[in-house]
C-alpha cells in the first residue's frame, strides 16, 4: 500500500542519523513515469518552514520527479542557511537520481523549529535511500517520516486498472490550516497537473481542512499528490476525484485517531447551519474550546460548554432554538435542558457531537480529539 | 476593603445552599446612596445566561440599588424559566429591602450551565442576607462569590475623600470577552452614569479585555460599576478613570494568579506592532496556543511554537523581521535563531514573552496561563 501501491512509483526510508534516537528518519519517494504531474497543498501559517517555501515553488511547474521528506527537524525559522540546505537537499537528489533538475524535487521536513538539520548526515542519507529506491519501499518511507506518531499512516483505493495511495504523519500540531501533517499521495492514473490541483484541493477541504485535534497550525504542512501515468488509465473526474478524497479521508480520520496523548476522537457535526462557512466555524469553535475537551476526556455530556462554544462565533442562530446531541442524545432542546444527560455513553473512544443551529440546511464535519494530562505531558516534558 | 471600603455601602455573604459543600455562596451588595449611578460591561458570548440578560436591561436604566450574586449555578441555558427565577431574584432583593422596584436590582450568577437554580433555597437566603447587611460585609461578599477560586479578590484605589474598591470571581472560562469573571466595583465618588459607563469601558478594555486565562468565553460575565455619591466628592475624569483602571487591572491580575490548575502566570507584550487590534490579536494567538502553553509549563523556551502562533494571524509583519524575547532573552532574532536559550530562566511563576513585530509603534499586554495536567483534572473530574 502506500505510496508504492500505484505503479510507476518507488520508495525507500531509512535512518539517516538526523534522529538522534536512530529511528529511520529519512524517507524518498520517487516517480518514474512515464508522467510526473504534481499538485500541492501547503500550511496556511504566515511563518513557514524553508522546504515548504521551497516545494511551494518547485510545485507552480505542476512536474515533480521525487519527494525527499525528514523527520527529526523542521527547518523552520531557520533563516536563509535553512533555505540554502533545503535547496542543497534538492540538489543532492537530482544528482543521485540523476538526468533530473533540483527545480523536479518537492522537499518536506518536520520535527523541532528554529534548528538547523545536521547536512553531514542528511545528504549522505539521500544517497542511502536511492540505494534503498524500491517499489515495495513505500510501508518503509512511512515509517521514516514519523514523529511522535504510534503507528505509520497509509491508505489506498482506485478503480478498474489504475489506484490512489498515501502515506501520512501527524500526531502533534494538527490545525485547520492543516497540521504538521506530511502526506504524500500518488496516482498511476493518467491525469495532468490541472486536473490533480483540483481533486486535491477539493479533497484537502473536508478532510484534512476539517481535522483539528489542537488548534495548532503548523509552519510545515504540506500535502503532495503525484501522478505516473503508468496505468495507461484516465479516469473519469468525478470517479478519480473520489477516490483521492477517500484516501485523504481515510488518512485524515487515521492522524485523529494517533493524536498526541488524545483518549477519544471528537466528531463533530454541524447541521442546518445558514452556511458551509458557518457550519465549520461553529464546528472549529467547538473543536478547540478546552473546556469541553477535558469534559469529553472526562466522559461528562456537558453540553453547556457546546453552547458556550457555539457563542462566540458569528454564525447565524438563534440561542433559544440551539440544540445538542452527544452520541446521539440531545441533551440540549431548545436552547435548553434537553434529554436526561445520565442517558449519554461515553466510554468508547469515538463521541459524536452533533449541533443544529436550526438556521438552514448546510452542514460541516469537524474532527478533534480531546484534552488529557497525557498531551500536557508530550508537550511539556521536551521540545518537539 | 472590597465592595465596602467606598461609602454608602453594605453587602452580606452568606450560605444559602446552593452549594451542596454548605459554602457561602449568595453576596447581596446595597448601595444606600445618595446616589444609585451604575454602569455594567457584560459578556460578548452570544449564548447569555439569563442574569446575564436580565442585569443588561436593568443597567440600561442607569440606576442599581442592589447586586444579588450566587455561586453554585449559572443559570445559563436554562430556557424561560431560568430568567423567571432571575426576575423573581430581583422581585425578592426589591421587596426584602423595601421602597425599591425589581427593575434597579441587578443579578449575577455563576456555576454549573444548564441547571435550573434552587429557588426554594435562594429566596430565603435574600432574606437572610439582607439581615447581614453590613459596612463591614465586603469581605464575606467577596468569599460568597467563589467557585473554584483557591482565594478570594478585592482592591481599593481612590483619591482625596474618595474611593474605588471592588471583588472579583474566576477561575475558569477567562477569556477575551470577558470571563466567568464577576465582578462588583463600588465607588462613593459622586459620578453620573455616563461618566461611569466611560471609565468602566475604558478600563475593562485594557485589563479583564485582555486576561485570557484558556481561551473560553463565559455566558454568564458580568462587571458592574456602582456609585454612591456618599463621598460628596466628584474627582477629575482622569484621576477617576485611573483609580478605577487601577483597581479592574489589580484584580484581573489576581484573576490570573489563581487561574485553574495553572502553575504560570504569562506576561505576553506584543511591541511595535502596525496597530493596537494587530498587537491584541498576535497576542491573543500566542495567549491560546496550547502547544506553547504546554512548553511554559515544562519552562522550556519554545520560541517556534510562538512564532508558529504569530503566523496564523492576519497581522502586518514580515516573518523574517520578527523577534522574540523570553523573561528578556531574545532567543529569535529576524525570525531565526538569537540568543542561546540555555539562557532564560523559567523557574519563577510569571513568564513574561516578548513578541517584536518590527512593523510600527503600537503595542499591547496579554495575561495568559499555562495548560496543565491540574487544568485537564479541574476540567475533566466533575462537571463545572
Amino acid at each position: 500500500m502506500s505510496v508504492t501501491a500505484a505503479k510507476g512509483f518507488t520508495a525507500a526510508g531509512i535512518a539517516a542519523g538526523i534522529k538522534e534516537s536512530g529511528n529511520p528518519d529519512l524517507a524518498l519517494v520517487v516517480n518514474n513515469g512515464p508522467r510526473r504531474a504534481a499538485a500541492g497543498v501547503f500550511t496556511s501559517n504566515r511563518v513557514k518552514a524553508a522546504p515548504v517555501l521551497w516545494s511551494e515553488q518547485v510545485l507552480k511547474g505542476g512536474e515533480v520527479t521525487a519527494v525527499v521528506l525528514n523527520s527529526g527537524g523542521a527547518n523552520a525559522c531557520t533563516g536563509p542557511q535553512g533555505f540554502q540546505d533545503t535547496h542543497a537537499t534538492a540538489e543532492k537528489a537530482a544528482e543521485v537520481l540523476g538526468g533530473h533538475s533540483a527545480g523536479e524535487i518537492a522537499v518536506a521536513s518536520t520535527g523541532l523549529i528554529g534548528v538547523l538539520l545536521p547536512m553531514d548526515k542528511l545528504l549522505p542519507g539521500i544517497e542511502k535511500a536511492a540505494q534503498a529506491l524500491s517499489e515495495y519501499g513505500g510501508e518503509k518511507a512511512a515509517i521514516a517520516i514519523k514523529t511522535t506518531d504510534t503507528v505509520h499512516k497509509t491508505a489506498v483505493a482506485g478503480g478498474e486498472g489504475w489506484t490512489v495511495g498515501g502515506m501520512a504523519k501527524g500526531a502533534g500540531m494538527l490545525a485547520p490550516g492543516l497540521a504538521t501533517m506530511l502526506v504524500v499521495l500518488t496516482t498511476d492514473a493518467d491525469v495532468e497537473a490541472p486536473a490533480l490541483d483540483a481533486a486535491l484541493r477539493a479533497a484537502t477541504r473536508t478532510t484534512f481542512d476539517r481535522v483539528d485535534s489542537d488548534g495548532c497550525m503548523s509552519t510545515n504542512d504540506t500535502v503532495l499528490l503525484l501522478a505516473s501515468g503508468a496505468s495507461g488509465t484516465t479516469p473519469g473526474r468525478a470517479e478519480f476525484e473520489q477516490a483521492v478524497q477517500h484516501v485523504c479521508a481515510d488518512l485524515a480520520r487515521q492522524l485523529i485517531g494517533d493524536a498526541e496523548g488524545a483518549s477519544k476522537d471528537i466528531r463533530i457535526e454541524v447541521i442546518n447551519a445558514a452556511t458551509e462557512d458557518d457550519a465549520v466555524e461553529v464546528g472549529r469553535s467547538i473543536a478547540r474550546n478546552n473546556l469541553l475537551k477535558c469534559a469529553i476526556h472526562g466522559e461528562d455530556p456537558n453540553w453547556g460548554r457546546v453552547l458556550s462554544a457555539i457563542g462566540t462565533t458569528r454564525a447565524a442562530f438563534e440561542p433559544d432554538r440551539l440544540n445538542v446531541a452527544i452520541n446521539d442524545v440531545w441533551v440540549c432542546k431548545n436552547g435548553g435542558v434537553g434529554e436526561d444527560r445520565e442517558l449519554v455513553d461515553m466510554r468508547y473512544r469515538e463521541v459524536r457531537i452533533t449541533a443544529d443551529l436550526a438556521a438552514g440546511d448546510e452542514s460541516a464535519v469537524i474532527w478533534a480529539n480531546d484534552l488529557t494530562a497525557e498531551y500536557v505531558h508530550e508537550n511539556s516534558a521536551y521540545s518537539s
